[in-house]
C-alpha cells in the first residue's frame, strides 16, 4: 500500500474483469470518502454464493470490472463529512445491505428493508454521486453491493457498517456479515421454533446450517435436514441436525415424507435453496394449526409460489425474510456477542483460509462443494 | 314442546327436506344426551352464510334431510355421562367446531383446530355412536355441523359449547357463534394491527365488517374496506371503516390503488370472501418489511393460490385463520365479556328479527343481501 496523495489510497484489489474468469490482484486507487461515507482497511474476508452468482453474471446484465466481496472485518480508516457514528480505529463489520435510520422501514420495528440502503445487486457505484471509489489509471472500476470487500481499502456508505466490539476476532466474526446471520437470523428472529420443538432446514449450505445453528440454540429438540446431497449429512450434524432427509431418497413428495416423521408435520421450517419446488415443500410440510414456514432462499427463476388456499387457511403461516430480519447497525453488534459469549459456535462454519494472493482458491473451494466458508486473509 | 318419555323430548325443528327448498318446521324428537353430550334449549339462533351455501347444496355431496344452524345461545337442559363442566341451567353458545382440550392441537396454545372435534360438514350424525339425535316417526334426520341450532333442542358435544356468563343477553351474544367471532379474531388474535396502522378489508359481509370492528377496537387509524358492492360503504362505516375501494371502479389491481393509496402497501390486510383472486390482492398489498395478510374466507374452488416468491422474501407474512383462532370453550367467554364491557358492538350487527315460524324470512333477507344478522327468536 502506498500512499499516492493526502486522500487517495494505492492498494491491491482482486479484480474480476469479466464473468467467469480467474479474480486479478491489482493495484487500485481507493478514493477519499465522501459524505456518509466511510474508507475501511479489511482485514479479512470471506467468500459467499451471492459472490460467485454475480460473478458467474449467468442470469443477470453483468457489470465488469468489478470489485467483489461482501463478508468482511475491517477497521475504520477514514471517514467523509457528516459522519458521527464512526470514527479511525473502530472495528467494523461491512453489510450488503444498510440501515438509514431514517426511513419508514428504519423507524418500524419490524422491518430492516431500509429505503435508502436496500441491496442493489445492479448498482456499481456509490449513492452519494454516482460515480465509483475505485480506479486503475482513472478508469473506474465497478463496487459490488456497496461493500467490495476483496480489496485492502474500501469506501462503504456509513449505513451498511456495524459496529462492533473491538475484542472479537475479526477473523471469526467477519462470516456475520452475510449468510451465517440470514441463516441465524432466520432462525431466531423469523421461525422462533419453541424449546423443544421440531425444525425442518431445506439446503445445508452455509445459510441452511447457519438455520440449524439458530433452531439448535433456541431449543429445537429435532432439526431435520433436508439436501438433495447426502454426504451434507454428517457435517450437519455438528450444527444439531439430528435427522436427515434427502428428496431423491423417496418416491412421494418430501412434505408427505416429514408429516409422516412427525405425525402431521413439523413445527417451523426454513427454506435455504431458493429453489420454488422447494419453497411449497417447506411450506406444506409444516403442521396445521401452527406451523410456520420462513423463505430465505432467493430464487433465479420467474416461478410462481403456489399452494391450495386451504394449506393456508388450516393455520398455516408463511413469512419470507431478507438477511434474518437483523437490522444492520442497530442489531448485528449483538450477534458478535453471542459468539462472544460462547452462545454461537463460528469456527465450525470456517472451513479453509488462503491468502489474498489465493483468492481464486476460495472461488474453487465453493464451486467444488468443498468449503461452508472461506477466510480471506488480507495481510500475509 | 311435550316430554315423549324421561328421555326424549318431542320439539319443532327447521327440517331442511332438500337442497334449496323452503324449510319446515316439523314435530321432531331429540333423543337424550349420550356420554360427553350437552342437550340445550336453544332461545336464539341466527342464520350465517355457511347455513345457506350447506342448505343450497351446489357444490358439495347433499345430506338431507338435515337440520342446519349454528349461531345460537341456549340454555343446558340435561347432560350425558362424563359431562363436569357444564348442568342443567348454565347459559351456553355452541360452536361449530369444538375443543377436545386432550389433542395436539387443544394442547397447543396456537392452534384451535381440534382434532376431535374439528368443523366437519360432511357428518350428519353425532361422534358418540355414529347416529343422528333427532328423528320424526323414528326416521333419522341429519345434524349439521353439530350443532343444528335450527330446533327448540338440540344435543351438543361437551366440546362444542362455551359456557358464558349467564348475565349476557342471548339475543345479541348469539352472533358470537361463528360468524362475528371468525372476523373479530382474525383482527385481534392473527392479523393484531398496531394503534394507528392502516388496514384493508376485503368483503364487507358479517365477517369482513366484524374484521373491521376488530381492526377499530385494536385502534387502526385508517381502515379501507374493499368491496364489489359499493352500497356496502356507508353501512360499514358504521364499523369503522374510513376508505372504500370498490375494483370494479378501477382499471388496474386492486392491490395497485391500495398501494398508491398508502405509500406502499397497508399494514394488514383481511380477507373475506373466499375468491382466490382475492386472496392474491389481499396478501400482495400489504406492504413490504411488515405487512401481515390474514386470510378467513373459504374458497368454494379448487383454485391455486399464486404469488411471486419476491412477494413473500420482501418480508410480507402470509396466514390463514379458522374461527378468529378462538379456542371454543377457553376463549369464546372473554369475547362476550368484551361486549359486556362495551368494548364490542354487537347490536349493529343486528338487522333483522323474525320468530322461528317465519325462520325462511331470514334466508331470504340473507339471500337478498339484506341483512347482516337476522336473529330467530325460538320463543314467539
Amino acid at each position: 500500500m502506498k500512499i499516492l496523495d493526502y486522500f487517495t489510497i494505492g492498494n491491491l484489489s482482486a479484480v474480476a474483469w469479466e464473468a467467469g474468469k480467474p479474480l486479478v490482484i491489482e493495484e487500485v486507487e481507493v478514493a477519499p470518502p465522501q459524505a456518509m461515507e466511510v474508507r475501511v482497511k479489511i482485514l479479512f474476508t470471506s467468500l459467499c454464493h451471492t459472490d460467485v452468482y454475480f460473478w458467474e453474471a449467468k442470469g443477470q446484465t453483468p457489470l465488469f470490472p468489478r470489485i467483489f466481496g461482501h463478508e468482511a472485518g475491517g477497521i475504520v480508516e477514514s471517514v467523509g463529512s457528516g459522519v458521527t457514528d464512526l470514527k479511525p480505529g473502530d472495528h467494523v463489520l461491512p453489510v450488503f445491505t444498510g440501515e438509514c435510520k431514517d426511513c419508514a422501514h428504519c423507524k418500524s420495528e419490524e422491518s430492516n428493508m431500509c429505503d435508502l440502503l436496500r441491496i442493489n445487486t445492479d448498482r456499481g457505484v456509490m449513492l452519494n454521486d454516482g460515480q465509483s471509489r475505485f480506479s486503475i489509471n482513472g478508469k473506474p472500476i465497478y463496487h459490488f453491493v456497496g461493500t467490495s470487500t476483496f480489496s485492502e481499502y474500501t469506501v462503504v456508505h456509513v449505513g451498511c457498517l456495524a459496529k462492533i466490539n473491538p475484542a472479537a476476532p475479526l477473523d471469526k466474526v467477519c462470516i456475520l456479515s452475510c449468510g451465517i446471520s440470514t441463516g441465524l437470523g432466520a432462525a431466531l428472529n423469523v421461525a422462533k421454533p419453541k424449546q423443544g420443538s421440531t425444525v425442518a432446514v431445506f439446503g445445508l449450505g452455509a445459510v441452511g446450517l447457519a438455520a440449524c445453528e439458530g433452531a439448535r440454540i433456541a431449543g429445537a429438540k429435532r432439526i431435520i435436514g433436508v439436501d438433495l446431497n447426502s454426504n451434507r449429512f454428517n457435517e450437519a450434524k455438528n450444527f444439531g441436525v439430528t435427522d436427515f432427509v434427502n428428496p431423491k431418497d423417496h418416491n412421494k413428495p418430501v412434505q408427505e415424507v416429514l408429516a409422516e416423521m412427525t405425525d402431521g408435520g413439523v413445527d417451523r421450517s426454513i427454506e435455504c435453496t431458493g429453489s420454488v419446488a422447494a419453497m411449497i415443500s417447506a411450506f406444506e410440510c409444516v403442521h396445521d394449526g401452527w406451523g410456520v414456514a420462513v423463505l430465505v432462499g432467493v430464487p433465479n427463476k420467474d416461478d410462481a409460489f403456489k399452494t391450495h388456499p386451504m394449506n393456508l387457511l388450516n393455520e398455516r403461516t408463511l413469512k419470507g425474510t431478507f438477511f434474518g430480519n437483523y437490522k444492520p447497525r442497530s442489531d448485528i453488534p449483538s450477534v458478535v456477542e453471542k459468539y462472544m459469549n460462547k452462545e454461537l459456535e463460528l469456527e465450525k462454519f470456517i472451513t479453509h483460509e488462503v491468502p489474498f494472493s489465493e483468492i481464486n482458491k476460495a472461488f474453487e473451494y465453493m464451486l467444488q462443494g468443498k468449503s461452508i466458508r472461506c477466510i480471506i486473509r488480507m495481510e500475509a
